[in-house]
């Protein structure tokens, strides 16, 4: 009797070129595929809630997967994380899920975290776990103008060239900024988002945060649909897969 | 015209073997010395408000040395800041301080941090940041038992025996245990400490957190004034010095 399971995974993405397998890397996904192959001997290919790019990480990345092997989701997720050592990748949780459940096509609202530390001196315990901009940045000015990109708008400015969505056309629930000393943090909810969104999102809410864009000029940017006004990508370091909601 | 300065020192412990300088090893001590070496050309020593042990981290250590250099603190700060790199080492604040100042001997009071994580799965972003304990720890039990910790005690069951205090008697004017979600911390103040007595207390209070331990049994332990008598030292993973109070 196939099982299908679905597991809450936990990573550091620094030594990954991100989730999606691929050619001569090392990725999320290959590590997990090559763990459950090798205590299950079954060959095959998760399905996942968001593919982060190279460096990103993730509390609370989604995937799902059907195994023949008679297992508990408690043994699974205990026979996962001893498997996967010494890899920054953690089974926080495992269930087993009808058979109509996907951790992609199930999932109704995806969140994003983005942690910047905004201070003078280097990091030390967040290098490449947090965004360091070494200039003071007004979080108010950065949450005001978010406030502009919340609902139904075409994306085509804060979206990869290599995007592959069909459309631009993305609905943002909540993106808000908050911060707490020197850490600044940008949480951003939608049901799905489009390659680099996030990223090239909290690239242009920066300049805002610097006093280099006003919130006209981020009005302006969404705009104009076009790629080259959007600012640029901010680093991969400050990006976390937070949760999903299903 | 000597200036005496004072600088405050966030670092991730893993790298070094201690704070105190040592021959063939790396520690915090001669990394901050010979940073300061390079652009000074000034061959000194600098005092501490706490010798951590290797592996223990920083998140305000605290240490200060005469310069005879005419330099202002920002940009002592600065030259620190980018000579230490890539270091784990950040100098987060730096004054000129008065002639009878020093970071160990006018220190009022030294306050640590220990962080548990306490969860079933592996860690990941804290691992070497924190001790993980896989096993369920009741924390209010541990902060109960803390309290008989608090006021002056001959503190021989926690002191390591290569302790070169004179005196076994300390008092703890703190020693709380609290919770949220799988982080336990606990913060630990007193004027000063015996060598490990923060680890030794912690080994011994997580005893009583999986139940091993009672109330009663932390009581004999102290009251035994015996090393042996003492649980064991948690890791220095979870270790913070966290600031001094002058």
């Amino acid at each position: 009797m196939t099982k299908r399971f679905k597991i809450t995974v936990e990573y550091d993405g620094r030594p990954f070129t991100g989730w999606q397998a691929q050619k001569d890397t090392v990725t999320v996904q290959e590590e997990i595929e090559k763990a459950i192959f090798s205590f299950s001997g079954e060959k095959l290919r998760i399905t996942t809630a968001g593919r982060t790019d190279s460096g990103v990480h993730a509390l609370g990345q989604v995937a799902s997967f059907d195994l023949d092997m008679n297992i508990t989701p408690l043994k699974l997720r205990e026979a996962l994380n001893s498997t996967l050592r010494p890899n920054p990748i953690s089974i926080l949780e495992a269930f087993e899920v009808n058979k109509d459940f996907s951790a992609r096509f199930s999932a109704k609202r995806r969140h994003y975290l983005y942690k910047i530390i905004n201070r003078r001196p280097p990091l030390t315990f967040e290098k490449g776990q947090a965004w360091h901009i070494p200039i003071a940045l007004d979080y108010e000015a950065m949450h005001e103008a978010a406030q502009l990109l919340l609902g139904e708008h075409d994306f085509t400015t804060f979206r990869n060239v290599k995007c592959q969505a069909k459309s631009p056309v993305k609905t943002l629930d909540r993106l808000d900024v908050t911060r707490m000393g020197d850490l600044i943090e940008i949480t951003v909810t939608a049901e799905s988002f489009l390659h680099n969104q996030v990223r090239s999102m909290v690239g242009a809410l920066h300049l805002v945060g610097r006093g280099k864009w006003l919130k006209k000029d981020l009005k302006k940017a969404l705009e104009a649909k076009d790629r080259q006004e959007g600012g640029f990508n901010a680093p991969p370091d400050g990006l976390y897969f937070l949760k999903v909601d299903y």
